[in-house]
Order: structure tokens, then C-alpha cells, then sequence
């Protein structure tokens, strides 16, 4: 899916929430642990009550991983379930992967050509090689990690160089050599706040991955004041806050209506910014 | 395995040669393709062939993962090879895996229960609550991106904060506050030459993983000189060099020579040293 698609599809559903497929076996309904793929079948009502709400999916693949050659069988059926039923929606492995050039580039050949997924997240620590090789599918991105949600983003990606330039900073400006606005989004976490503002200096015009509004405490308001461009220009995630809204047999149900409820929000974001 | 025990196999083997299982069906021999899992069955040859002259395998998952869950399934069985008929051969899964906390505890559990690997390895740039999931595992380890082989290795991590201190070096400091000598290796790679020397200022006693010796134009003899400890402390990776040295039916063999010259010349770096 390209930019303009993806936009587009923004502007129809009045929606820039892309739902996460974060399926922890531990946490999915009792009953549902009878079926005989329990993921898939979690994820499929999970899809078809969120759908209307949503422009994107992001399965995380440690969820997968977890349960081996049985867990990846239900990511496959879970991307080809989306592109059959939903061709519209834009899907984001959520994977983290970057690894010298070599390797990146099978990394790229299955997330982009045998799975024709539209994104994957990549992590920044190893460099251009690591990236680019990602970089050369018309209609896929490269979603790079930044600003993280989490406590640890702390630790590494807010050390200031002695240009006074912070390390989110420098991924942000570097990798803009490597991609462009239209194969290259960023992850900034929504617990990062008034951030964003640092970072639309540096990116006014990519999409944003925002991950942390919900579970982790992040505020979409705060993330739109800041992060909001007339493109919208912002994916925000959420995982827990809705496929985990309710445990019991009504889950579906409640997911969809916490779908809807954030979407109605973003509406009102979309339009007092003038994006639609 | 612990350390002690990881230590006492290099002294008896008189080698600390990490085989690089990057399998890729482009450059297997044309007659292994005939094969119900060409994968393994290439994984296999190789591993009779060199198990002993190293010390250590490492499966880079990006191989596998090309294949979806026919890769994954070669996989497997790799690892339950290894473990079955190479039980004292340190096992890493080369992932750079790395996510929020309860995403890397997902992975932690499948690398080390599901699996029962005995390290990964994890890339730093989420920090602290991204890696510390893994820790909780006795004779398991983590083994962190510092400063790899690549060109990119340019990119971020050789930064210089404020205090003059460079990326890698605040990630081995750092992480010394998650993990200890018993549960945290470094990757280093052997390209970095006498960037060792500083690397061992601030951990001296931890192993480091080196990749970048053979294809990538490391020099073991650099490498020894300014990182061996005397507990050895290093893990020399090789693996295109090694597995791919022939492309005839006797590719086994031939890797078989190949390993067999990186030990001799290992047990000579040992032995001046004085760890054997």
C-alpha cells in the first residue's frame, strides 16, 4: 500500500487506528482455547468486529514465535485472512528485526515478498546496511524504531551527542538519506508527549507508529496536538486496551466497541485539524 | 551451560569457533535441493563435519524465517539435532530480538523454555526493560549488539555523547547494571581490530561473540591480540567461509578442513596466551 492509499483510506474510515494482534494464549477467552487454532480463530473475530474501525493490523511476531511452527501457522493464516477479506487494511509486522546486509535481505524477501506484508518495524542500532535493504519494495515500509514507548527508551535513544543532537535525533535525520516520506515511517511511542513536537522538526512530514496510548498510559489528545500533520500522518496502536477489553464470550463484541470508541475520537481529532 | 562449563569445552577442544549456520538454498550444493529438507539436511552434514573442531553453532534466524514454517520446521530440527547428538556445543540463536517487556518476555520463553537455546541475541537500542526479560534464565544468555562488523556499525553506535563517551561503550556500561559476566555476552566484531582494546577496558572479563572473521575480512590473529582474556573469552564466529567453502558434494568435507584450520590456528592463539 502506498502513501496515498493509505491516506486515503485514513480519510474514508475517519480513522488512523491500527489495532494490535498481540494474542497471548494466556489472556485470550477459556472457549476459545478449544478451537483448533486458538490464535487464528481469536484473531479472526478480533478482525471482523474491529475492521470498520481500523485502517491497520499489527501482529507482533514474538506472540508467535512463542508457539513455534504452530504459532507462525497462525501468522500466515492471520495475513492471508487480512488480505483476502480486508485487502485495504495496511499490515504491519511487528518483528524489530535489522541485522547486517546479507541478512537483512532475507529478512526483506520474506516480510515483502513471500508474505507481501506492507510494513515491518526495524531497529536502528546496526545502521544504514541494516535498513536499506528493506527499502527497495515499491509499496513497503520500513517502520524504524525512534522514540520508543517504553521505560528503557531512556537509556540510549535520549543520550545527547556532542553536537547537543539526540540519538532519536540522529536515526530520525540519517535514515532520511536512506528513505523517503513514502517508505520510511518512525515509531514514537505515545508515552513520549510533547516529543513529538521535537520530532515533527525532523520528520513534519512522515507517518508515526504510535504504540502506548492505552495500556501504557499514553494520551492520543496530547499525541495529535503535537503529532498531527494535515496528511494525519499518525498510525496509533493499540493492542491490549482492545482485544483484552473483555474476557468472557462477549470479547469480540467489546473489542469492536473499543474500536469504535477510540475511532470516534480520532474522528474528532481528523477534522478540528482540518485533515477531513 | 554455564560459564565454567563453556570455558572448560574451549580448553578441550582447544578452539573457540562458533560454526554460523546461515543456511541459504542459493548457495547449498545443487544435489542437497532433492532432499525432503534440504535445510537440515545440509545443517547436518556441516554439523557432523565440523562439531569436532568448534565449540559453538549459531543458526541465524532470518534463514529459517525466509521459508515461513517449512523453515521454521528446519530449524527445529537443527536445534534438537544439536542437542541430541552435540549436547556440550553451545547453542546461539542469532535473532537481535528486543522489544517492550512483555513482548522480550514472549521471546525470552520460546528462545529459552521452548527451544531451551542457550543464548540470543538481543539489540540494545529499546534498553533496559527490552533485555532484562531474558536474564532470568540459569545458563542461559543474552548476548548484546555493542559493536558490530558492518559498515553501519558507523552510523550510531561510534557516537559521542556529551562526557565523550561512545554509544557502545554506554551500552556495555549500562548493561553491566542488568547482567553479569555469567549471563551476558558481547558482540564485537572482528572488523572493529584494536576497538577491542577499549571494549576490554570496560568488560574484561566478559566472552565476546566476533563475527566478522573470513567473509567479512576480520583478522582472528587482532582479535586475539587485543580480546583474549585468560579464560579465553571470546567466541569466534565463521560462517560463509566455513559452510560455504565448496559447492561441490564434498561441501562437508571441505567445511569440515576449513574449521579444522580455524581451530589449529586457535589452539595457537591459546596456547601463547596461556589459557591452555
Amino acid at each position: 500500500m502506498n502513501r496515498q492509499q493509505l491516506i486515503e483510506q485514513i480519510k474514508t474510515k475517519k480513522s488512523f487506528l491500527c489495532v494490535g494482534l498481540d494474542t497471548d494464549l494466556k489472556k485470550v477467552p477459556q472457549h476459545i482455547l478449544n478451537e483448533e487454532d486458538p490464535i487464528f480463530s481469536f484473531n479472526k473475530a478480533i478482525i471482523d468486529a474491529t475492521a470498520p474501525y481500523c485502517v491497520s493490523y499489527k501482529p507482533n511476531l514474538a506472540f508467535y514465535e512463542a508457539f513455534g511452527v504452530k504459532g507462525l501457522m497462525s501468522f500466515e493464516k492471520t495475513v492471508k485472512y487480512l488480505k483476502e477479506n480486508y485487502p485495504h487494511h495496511f499490515i504491519i509486522a511487528d518483528a524489530k528485526r535489522g541485522d547486517i546486509g546479507n541478512t537483512s535481505a532475507m529478512y526483506a524477501r520474506t516480510f515483502f515478498e513471500e508474505y507481501d506484508i506492507d510494513s515491518l518495524t526495524v531497529a536502528p542500532y546496526m545502521g544504514e546496511d541494516s535498513v536499506t535493504p528493506f527499502l527497495g519494495y515499491e509499496g513497503h515500509w520500513v517502520i524504524l524504531l525512534a522514540l520508543t514507548s517504553n521505560k528503557g527508551s531512556l537509556d540510549f535513544q535520549m543520550t545527547t551527542d556532542e553536537q547537543g543532537e539526540r540519538l532519536f535525533e540522529k536515526v530520525l535525520k540519517k535514515s532520511q538519506q536512506w528513505g523517503t516520506k513514502d517508505n520510511m515511517i518512525y515509531v514514537v511511542g505515545a508515552t513520549q508527549g510533547r516529543m513529538f513536537e521535537d520530532i515533527r522538526k525532523l520528520a513534519p512530514e512522515h507517518f508515526l507508529l504510535v504504540p502506548g496510548v492505552g495500556a501504557q498510559g499514553g494520551s492520543l489528545e496530547e499525541v495529535c496536538r503535537y503529532g498531527m500533520t494535515s496528511d494525519c500522518g499518525l498510525l496509533v496502536n493499540s493492542s491490549r486496551g482492545i482485544i483484552y477489553a473483555s474476557t468472557g464470550s462477549d470479547f469480540a463484541e467489546v473489542a469492536g466497541q473499543k474500536a469504535k470508541e477510540l475511532q470516534e475520537q480520532m474522528a474528532v481529532q481528523l477534522q478540528s485539524a482540518g485533515v477531513i
